[in-house]
């Protein structure tokens, strides 16, 4: 078997950044401890997720890539001889910000970049606000475990992302999330949500006959207003090339999930749904409107 | 409520084209008088899924749109008033014949034609020998009961035919079908290919903010030369647009589902969720290459 040991890390917010990062470390040592050779970390996984409200002052927390912040990541792979996806909040220049997934060789070099491409912004999640859409394009990222098809958060409702990293050679897609329920809403209304983020994920393995990564945080989150509250359900999952749920962790623990992934799978799938041999390219053109109106 | 009710008609082929034609009359009538306003057959209902082999005097069962075979349908849609999408062989002309979706108005008139743009060609399913790719396009097909964005089959996996159709203002995303096991898989095997079937399409229903309704037929079919059998895994189901099953028939009976699907739904949802506001059209323009290489 042509395995590849993945870690996922699921956790909640510490204190602070520092007790933040230790929570972290400790789940990328934990993983590695047990074989995992390519660790995926949570959407924004060094502190709260701040985007409940508008809060000029939050870009303070804002880093150069490569900085400081990284280096501590580089040095984590570096010692552990992993590759180790990251989400940071990059600041490139004054007044210009991304929500960037950094992938840090086993080596501890930076391996590629990818900056969040669709930005979402409704009530408790005001992206647009921080984040400038990204503009590296769908580009997977080489690495030592193989081509990484990282993407983040709002990307995972868009097949267009992932289709256009499944052509570009990706053969794993990668999701570092960070997705709640609205308190307010009903137990049914929730239930959906989550099933729905499940399913359109899975979709997307199907339809492209690769496995995939999502990693979620977990914890209640209330903003700094006092008014806003997530409750983010974890829930972070590794599917096949045929979408099956390969392992999941609950919607409520910190977990480390280590879980080995099949790669000759996507081989054996694609032969027998030759997806990518019949695409019709040629009536494909309005994928690039607003709308066909 | 904004309501439609639909009926999905699931059955397994009659000994004739006749017997067979009659089985789905039956069905049609039981979902109409049970409220259905929109009816949708299975995939080249009128027969036994004839792609298992490659045979040239199969030919003979192809049809002209319009003629003898749609004006059954017609006369059915007309006597009971409802909407009916059906799935027909048809002759355009010598040598040429399409998979091709009729649409019958409630009053008898055809609303429109789709033909199927993808096709699949794998053991049991030769039906790149049959069927000229379709050249209509992602079209959707207006009716009395809305925008009706009709796919047929191997077009289900493919993420861009649905959003094509979401884009041309489909309401409802259908899909008449022929999929089953072949008995040499595992149980295991069989059981991943049939949830991937149900997760890529409800993933479609998730994308795009859609109901979907997805009719297969039932019933084991084996080939005139005896050597291939196709168990036919039933299972037509009704998706919300958040992916949620509304309903869903079984894997072996046959089955008239009538279901009651709330129009008011997808405006809900695309407000919390809306996927079309932040789809990056600047950089999806590599969709139409075969492979980013």
């Amino acid at each position: 078997m042509n395995e590849l040991v993945v870690g996922l890390v699921q956790h909640a917010v510490g204190e602070t950044r520092e007790k933040t990062l230790t929570r972290t470390a400790a789940g990328v040592r934990d993983a590695a401890a047990r074989g995992a050779k390519l660790i995926v970390l949570q959407e924004l996984h060094c502190g709260p997720y701040f985007c409940q409200t508008e809060d000029a002052g939050v870009f303070d927390q804002a880093e150069p890539i490569p900085g400081p912040g990284t280096a501590f990541f580089a040095a984590l792979a570096k010692e552990l001889g992993v590759v180790l996806v990251t989400s940071l909040f990059e600041r490139r220049a004054t007044g210009l910000y991304h929500n960037t997934a950094v992938v840090f060789e086993a080596d501890g070099s930076i391996a590629g970049t990818y900056r969040k491409m669709h930005i979402p912004d409704d009530p408790g999640y005001y992206e647009k606000f921080y984040f400038t859409p990204g503009d590296l394009g769908f580009t997977p990222i080489d690495t030592s475990v193989g081509r990484l098809g990282v993407l983040v958060c709002w990307d995972q409702w868009y097949p267009e992302a992932a289709r256009l990293m499944a052509l570009a050679g990706a053969e794993l897609l990668i999701y570092p999330t960070a997705i709640g329920w609205d308190p307010h809403d009903t137990a049914e209304e929730q239930q959906r949500q989550r099933e729905a983020w499940i399913t359109v994920q899975r979709g997307h393995a199907v339809a492209n006959g690769l496995p995939l990564v999502a990693v979620n945080r977990v914890g209640v989150e209330t903003s700094p207003d006092g008014i806003g509250k997530q409750q983010f359900w974890g829930s972070s999952f590794v599917a096949g090339p045929q979408g099956e749920i390969v392992a999941q962790a609950t919607t409520d623990q910190e977990e480390t999930l280590v879980v080995a992934i099949d790669r000759a799978r996507s081989e054996q799938v694609r032969r027998i749904w030759p997806f990518l041999r019949d695409r019709r390219i040629d009536a494909y053109g309005d994928l690039t409107k607003r709308y066909r109106d």
